[in-house]
């Protein structure tokens, strides 16, 4: 399995140091006990804490469950993919798989009414994660303010296992609205292990680096909530994708995302506009080849678009090594886009129905 | 009707104080509304906020609602007793009652579990609640545990209309405890007016001027809270007995107080040994008669064991002129305590079936 790493040393580098200082493993340990996925063989998963355990647990032929949450900001792109991809190979794993909407998180910390939240998470995340192949009837989504009362009153009682100074420590301040969203998310983490869902087992949660303080948290929870004889969660890092222009994605800047709804016509305008790693000359292109870690375009294909590990590795060399040119990487890109925005077109329109019976008969 | 005051000046003086600092009222402004009670023509509720308007729909015809709540702190004694008073008045008034057993509060600021809290809740609380009169068929009694599922999401949404800064100055921290139990005695306090309960009416809730600062809070979130139109909650102040040997009466402190559930024997010792306003001498009392306000045994009697108003003025003027001496005043008092303890041990063994009943029933 190539090691492929689209980043270069500079991000690698960053993200090292903050493992060290989170005491989280690298994922390259466990490799050999993790199915066959570009996210690992790519170090888009690049991290771990306590995932060894929930491995083991697997092997045994145990229950596992993997847990995440769609907090909606605006449209879905092609940043949010990568946590449906993770879901998607958990759930070929056998594990049980637990989404929450977080529309109290949404209605305490963004000014969103709960109608709003509801819209964009069934319109944008779940008929997008639906389309992308989730089997939603497989899987325990749901909304946090439909969460159930064993639930909201747990969330509660972990209430007296977190102090003031912890959570202006982790969050920046004790405001009230914050800490129901905290409280809300530790139960969202542990409800996998609910008695009502099969009582304790080994989940896993993928989060970016952004949101260890939570899992910190929520593992600390889990050792003293002495009503439940809870596992600590598990949880996975992965690296987010820049935006096109570099820097950061948003869901609020147009031009930094390719959202899955955009139309080709759009989706291809952004790649044209995208920043490269290509050289100012010709001459200077194919005399020192690409500079592949700051090329927003190989990082779209390398997250999204190229599935085989040796076709990646392929168009890495040639990029890398000038005999392939900014403009050939943008066509090629601009192919495999068109295709997976017109078949993904038709797979939401699918997927629609699929979801409203799923949320008419819960 | 007599306005007897068994406090005198001294403690009067600190209630009009406190009551003009929070803006709260006088309750005799409306004594013509409120039905002929002790509680009322001796002061023992003596101030309120927003009652006129409960009064008035009530007046309407309209539906209006009276909550209380139950913080369990050992055995039920006579200075819980009032509460119990207040909730037969509004059912009386034909008020919808709700009571909500704290046994969140009680996990998270008392480290309670929540099956303690519910074993003293029903034998210590609401078996003595049923045994004084309460009408539990027609009340509105639960666990906050058991509130449902919207009950805690409300009160997670109330986090968005509370700062850090409200909270740390009225409860003195933001520790994620207090948080959780103050949003959640807010939809406690609001819960009668959830669509769920008949939707939006006056609520009153009797407590002492110390709680004020949940009302002042809450009375600020239903004005805030878009998904509902609900009406600030009224409230009225009631003042503490305090304990037989003056200062403070406590559950932890055996002298201190009379339980329902004390022996005649027990109770009677409680009586001999408690603080009178008697003077040093016979020939002393005689002449300038007892200091009324600092005796322990004749707020006993104004609190709860004399109901006619006639009858509690003459031992008042008889003590008070020192016609009474301090023994004769605790011979009356033992006599009525004894029936009134023989008679409740009877009721509360008829209560008990039903308390269970009602439990079983919901």
């Amino acid at each position: 399995m190539p090691d492929i790493d689209p980043w270069g040393d500079v991000e690698i580098g960053n993200y090292k140091q903050k493992m060290k200082d989170f005491g989280i493993e690298p994922i390259t340990d466990l490799e050999d006990k993790l199915p066959d996925s570009h996210l690992i063989s790519r170090g888009i998963i690049f991290g771990h804490r306590g995932l060894d355990e929930f491995l083991e647990a697997k092997e045994k032929g145990r229950e596992v469950a993997m847990m995440t949450g769609i907090m909606p900001s605006g449209v879905f792109h092609f940043g949010h993919k990568s946590v449906v991809d993770q879901i998607l190979m958990y759930q070929e794993m056998g594990a049980q798989i637990t989404i929450t909407a977080a529309d109290i998180e949404a209605y305490n910390t963004r000014n969103m009414s709960l109608k709003e939240t509801r819209e964009i998470v069934i319109e944008e995340y779940l008929t997008n994660y639906v389309a992308l192949g989730l089997d939603l009837e497989d899987a325990d989504f749901y909304f946090q303010s439909e969460g159930g009362n064993n639930y909201h009153l747990r969330s509660k009682q972990f209430a007296r296992h977190l102090t003031q100074n912890e959570v202006e420590a982790t969050y920046g301040s004790a405001a009230p609205s914050k800490i129901t969203s905290a409280l809300t998310q530790y139960a969202d983490i542990l409800r996998p292990q609910f008695k009502e869902n099969g009582g304790p087992k080994p989940v896993v949660v993928p989060v970016g680096v952004d949101q260890d303080p939570h899992i910190r948290l929520t593992r600390e929870i889990a050792r003293k909530y002495r009503e439940a004889d809870f596992y600590k969660p598990a949880s996975t890092y992965q690296k987010f994708m820049r935006g096109l222009q570099g820097g950061k994605m948003s869901s609020s800047d147009e031009k930094s995302h390719i959202a899955l709804t955009d139309s080709a016509e759009d989706a291809l305008q952004k790649i044209d506009q995208a920043k490269t790693g290509g050289r100012d000359t010709l001459e200077e292109h194919r005399k020192k080849g690409a500079k592949i870690e700051e090329d927003m375009v190989f990082e779209l294909l390398a997250f999204h678009l190229i599935e085989d590990d040796s076709e990646l590795e392929r168009i890495r060399e040639e990029y890398s090594s000038g005999e392939m040119l900014s403009g050939e990487l943008k066509q090629i890109t601009k192919e495999k886009l068109e295709n997976f925005l017109v078949e993904h077109k038709q797979k939401r329109e699918e997927a629609r129905p699929i979801v409203k019976q799923y949320l008419q008969n819960r």
